[in-house]
């Protein structure tokens, strides 16, 4: 294994962007909620406040989740992956993690034929 | 709602290398197991052969899971997030998910002093 892969030191290794994936995941029932982006701020915000806290790409700007909404996700636990381009975070989520109303964004199946339907579940 | 968050039709929106991102969760525990990348031609062979295909970014070419190590993950559901940039595989795994061993990439939990701890659950 590589240094990377073993070492206790958290390295994020940001892509061109500066951005790392985040998977937020109910830490309650397993349920994944939603994938968003986090640059060296965002994941600093996310460790220090114990609140998620992302990077918006389309607004450009760092977002605590919820800061609107009141939607929030208080951190139970945040791992980081293997080659340490990913993190999960296990949340307890506050109302719904989708800005749709749907509590997870994955709300639609992909069908054989690539029609999506929506569940809920 | 805009008609990317509501559309029954499958239209993913790539990046600008072409890729979407994908997380692979144990369907029969709920375990996130890895983050990864697809690009079209890896979202339609996972969809069309039932098996998680994704796009390797380090040796930018298509890589079916498993296909070395026999550690394949057959796809008993995939989703799409409101955005339609990012992908849910619910998947039966077979061994390990990560190269390096563990079942789950995620195997680090991130302390609060941001030292990495191992865990085995």
């Amino acid at each position: 294994m590589s240094e990377i892969e073993t070492t206790t030191h958290l390295t994020p290794r940001f892509d061109a962007n500066g951005l790392i994936a985040a998977v937020a995941q109910d830490a309650a029932t397993g349920e994944v909620l939603m994938l968003a982006w986090m640059n060296q701020q965002a994941l600093d915000a996310t460790l220090r406040t114990g609140f998620a806290t992302y990077w918006s790409r389309s607004r450009n700007k760092l977002w605590k989740k919820g800061e609107e909404s009141g939607h929030v996700q208080r951190v139970i636990e945040a791992r980081m992956d293997c080659d340490q381009d990913a993190v999960l975070l296990r949340v307890e989520q506050t109302g719904a993690a989708c800005h749709t109303g749907q509590r997870s964004c994955f709300y639609r199946r992909i069908g054989a034929n690539g029609a999506l339907t929506t569940e809920t579940e």
